[in-house]
């Protein structure tokens, strides 16, 4: 929590603040996608991502729906989880010069991103369902399922061709 | 990877830098789990920690095994993605005064870690295999499924006592 954010002193305002926080992440994903969708090379990782980034912009959306659910005005709180997987991914990206192996991090990195989401987005939905907001927790695992069914299909694409073509 | 880190061309130097990238992790979980031992109220939740504390410790040594079994000599490089889910863990851990709101936001905090583990053992594991050293493959499962176990215990303990007490 930065400087200025409202203190923690309730299971609702944790539930507030880790809104805020995937809300900053969510956003911070969407705009790193379309490097992803670009430098991918596979063409089945190429379609994911695409995929991906449509599902995320909708995840958004679907955050700003709770935020108003729930009574409270759109806010980011900056995610330094999220910076640093993200900074962490750009960097070993960076550092592949081979389109296969470049691809096979691509899947790493991203399935880091899924993962920090599937945690952030299970926390949420047992906080909401805790404080009798199974709306809201309702909305939280359509975003759930989408994440988890993005990262089984990123260990496909890396156990059918990436990362034996990488090796 | 950071300066002076050697280039990435191979499936093999990927899995040795993620090696590198997780062993950074794991003695940075090693640091802090301590004060999360100490912090915790619900007294399943310091049992958790403290006992995966001592796993971890065992992780690091399961990390310089693999290191030797690859004949490669052990070691760390910053994990920009640990280095942020630990400061994002400190900061929201350090802005709850109430105990019970403390214990879900350190459930929380921990599972995002476990998360990141699973991922990054989980590609390690499919890299190993890929390259034809299911011994080293053997060696990191042992650890994912500690992580797997470790997360799901404190779902357990987040859905059984802490999250309604914070409530």
């Amino acid at each position: 929590m930065g400087l200025f954010s409202k203190p923690i002193k309730t299971l609702d305002d944790l539930f507030v603040h880790t809104l805020q926080d995937i809300y900053y992440a969510e956003n911070q994903i969407a705009k790193n996608l379309p490097t992803m969708v670009e430098k991918a090379s596979n063409p089945a990782l190429k379609s994911a991502f695409q995929q991906h980034l449509t599902e995320t912009q909708n995840q958004v959306k679907r955050l700003e729906q709770v935020f108003q659910m729930h009574g409270q005005s759109v806010k980011a709180v900056t995610c330094a989880a999220m910076d640093g997987i993200l900074s962490e991914a750009k960097e070993i990206i960076g550092d592949c010069d081979d389109p296969q192996v470049r691809d096979a991090a691509m899947i790493s990195a991203a399935q880091a991103v899924e993962h920090y989401e599937i945690t952030r987005y299970g926390s949420l939905i047992a906080y909401a369902r805790e404080l009798g907001r199974n709306d809201c927790a309702g909305v939280l695992q359509q975003t759930l399922e989408e994440e988890k069914a993005t990262d089984k299909k990123l260990t496909t694409i890396a156990e059918s061709r990436v990362n034996h073509q990488a090796a």
